[in-house]
């Protein structure tokens, strides 16, 4: 962890500053749907309008990085030319598009007659974004906020300073003239305030960590706020007895190696003894093809498998071409080895086996548990979200995917002509508990 | 503070304990729901043939407490004879015939052909749950905790000590004879080991503290783990210029002097002043025939409220017969006053103006929003849900009476026939992304 890490105490010009995106927050929360998706646009326009001021201010950036030896991922992430800019651009346009996630009615129910009550969606309040490097995704949570009627704090990496700062400028600039106010959204930009933010309790309502795994370790650990997002993706691919072979070689390809540096990639397969060897002698040779380098456990080792894993191996998110496999005895040792290394991410099980895979389906208390498929599929878009917020694994709800619904939550409200409690209490009015049409 | 409230780290037999706890809430989390209400009426029965035992471990409870001086409201609390019982015992027959909160379908999406998504309720895991002085509470909690198919580690005050043991070894005792591991439940009585559960995180998805609100303060305070719960209820009446004024009379009667000592009683009611005169010259008598102590601003004393609110009284929770009184020129002063010192968990309007109510609707952030209607009726009971685990206070869902659905999460179910993310990343296959029958 570097200097950058030290959480202090938030200052009275940020609790000050956190204030005002709140109150502005208040305001926005009750703007209406047509209002803000028109934000929405007017901020994608003014990002076109000011895309050389913003090319500019990355150039500088990138001179600066270089430098300092910023490491050349590093540089890739941080660069952001006018075709990236553009997509980021078409990005917003896409979240204006999207369903509005606010008013939606979720329970209608006549209490008593006369008295009904609703639940319906409201935003959060405030949202707290901790971003590295990428300096798009100040583009994308802007977005995401103002379409759910959230306020946003955020936090860029110093890296991206002169771009995250341009770009800001140029949203709020976009808001100006908008019914959404500027203040809105704020840019911390001092290293000194940089993770205050994490202990604004009552102030942001939610963090959203956008970095590395150690940076969202860092972030769980150390606020009182909720944090939407998950530290490991340790994903298992389980190849049963009774799977098909030739599906499940094609899935653990996938799993594996589609995208091998993203958190739904698999980093451990699990196979099923009794077809260990005949599936290991095909899965072998093409996943050497594939430049994947395989650890494994003994018994897989006499299948074939090179080299040794290291106990420490079945825990490690390798975010990589390099997988570890281990040969089981049975579904139940799988499930076991899953619930001993897994991060309750996703896991997947192949089988032509109905019953094992309601068995797996059912005892695998991951965010996803999926048949037959991919690991690969858990994700927003693919889920059909339209967005993603982040991947939370985490008990409570929001887990999985989180598409817009993440950045809401509801309101009870209770619709009567003087009722009074102490009718029901003395039986003189009765309760009726009738749902009524959403 | 009390000594009992030093969090230290758990010690390894609790992390033992709770392991245990853990793996048993596993199994319980794949029984049907036939098995789980059959295992509630066996615990309903195991209470009713043992209830001599736990009446006179209770009496023991009730003696030792009585010696130590405990306080009579405390006592009263404490005590469990048999019609309370009895009243205990029929609470788990009722969560028993509640509909099952396990297996509900939320979402259903063909994502592409042959390729299906849902999304189920799941138990959380195990429950941690902290009580004072009533032990009812801890059959109502198991019953609860039992039915949505959770784990649960729980931790009663040490004046029921002897009372907690024994309900707890009567349901064991009931659970040994069912499906339900009685490992599923475990009760800790050591002082040491009590507030470590705090600690447990990984090991303990959700905390329900149920006590004073010190005690949920410095839950919130201490720990990383949910908490299910509010320590604060300051709630709202605001008396527009256009109320009813009978109406306004009626409801704010209720709100306060129903049952004082409920969180969802009021503390503060604002009165606009154009009809203050006229309402409070009705109010003030009225309210003091009940026994109600009023206290105000400058402008409501001018109106006749004796005597004068202090800054703190706008904030305080009196969970008695004491109101605080304050006259505002504008709804505007009545929504800067909820929120400077509102709790967010109820506050409620009385006007004939819909369109007043609307705006007291939408720009009020409590988890209850009331219109023309008493703020008592925030519960879960008269909501409809058959049962309260909590009322929350808090942003993010759920919030506001939380019934069974509390105790549940969700899990991504993904069925597939070979899918993989290449073909879709290739424009091979496109994904269809269409809402299937719930």
């Amino acid at each position: 962890m570097n200097k950058s890490f030290e959480v202090s105490e938030p200052s009275e010009d940020l609790v000050q500053r956190a204030n005002t995106v709140r109150l502005a927050s208040k305001a926005l929360g009750q703007i209406n749907n047509a209002e803000r998706c028109s934000a929405l646009m007017t901020m994608a326009d003014s990002l076109a309008s000011h895309a050389q001021d913003i090319v500019t201010a990355n150039r500088e950036d990138l001179e600066r990085s270089a430098s300092e030896g910023l490491s050349k991922a590093l540089v890739a992430r941080l660069k952001l030319d006018e075709a990236k800019l553009e997509e980021a651009i078409k990005g917003i346009q896409k979240v204006a598009f999207l369903p509005d996630p606010l008013g939606i009615r979720q329970l209608h129910r006549e209490l008593a007659d006369g008295l009904s009550l609703e639940r319906v969606t409201v935003p959060l309040g405030v949202l707290g974004v901790i971003f590295e490097a990428r300096p798009d995704a100040l583009i994308q949570i802007a977005s995401l906020a103002i379409r759910s009627g959230n306020g946003a704090i955020l936090k860029g990496g110093s890296e991206a300073r002169c771009t995250n700062e341009s770009i800001m400028s140029v949203l709020k600039h976009g808001l100006s003239s908008t019914k959404v106010s500027s203040k809105s959204l704020d840019l911390l930009t001092t290293r000194q305030e940089s993770l205050s933010l994490l202990r604004l309790d009552g102030l942001v309502d939610l963090i959203i960590p956008r970095g590395s795994n150690a940076l969202v370790r860092f972030i769980q650990d150390n606020t009182r706020i909720p944090v939407l997002g998950h530290a490991d993706g340790v994903c298992h691919l389980y190849i049963d007895s009774a799977a098909d072979l030739a599906q499940a070689l094609s899935i653990s390809i996938d799993s594996k190696t589609q995208y091998s540096a993203a958190c739904n990639a698999i980093e451990t397969l699990l196979v099923h003894e009794e077809i260990a060897s005949e599936f290991l002698a095909k899965a072998i040779p093409t996943f050497q093809q594939r430049g994947v380098k395989l650890l494994g456990d003994e018994k897989s080792q006499a299948f074939g498998i090179p080299d040794a894993a290291s106990d420490s191996d079945w825990a490690q998110e390798y975010l990589d071409l390099i997988l570890s496999v281990k040969v089981v005895s049975s579904l139940e040792e799988a499930l076991h080895h899953i619930n001993l290394y897994g991060s309750r991410h996703t896991e997947a099980i192949v089988t032509k086996n109905k019953e094992r895979a309601d068995k797996f389906l059912n005892a695998v208390d991951s965010s996803g548990v999926f048949h037959n498929c991919s690991t690969r599929f858990a994700d927003g878009f693919r889920y059909g979200f339209g967005a993603e917020v982040g991947i939370s694994t985490q008990t409570l709800p929001p887990r999985g995917p989180v598409g817009l619904e993440g950045l809401v939550t509801y309101r009870y409200r209770l619709h009567g002509d003087g009722h009074i409690a102490a009718d029901f209490a003395s039986g003189e009015r009765n309760f009726t508990h009738k749902d009524l049409p959403i």
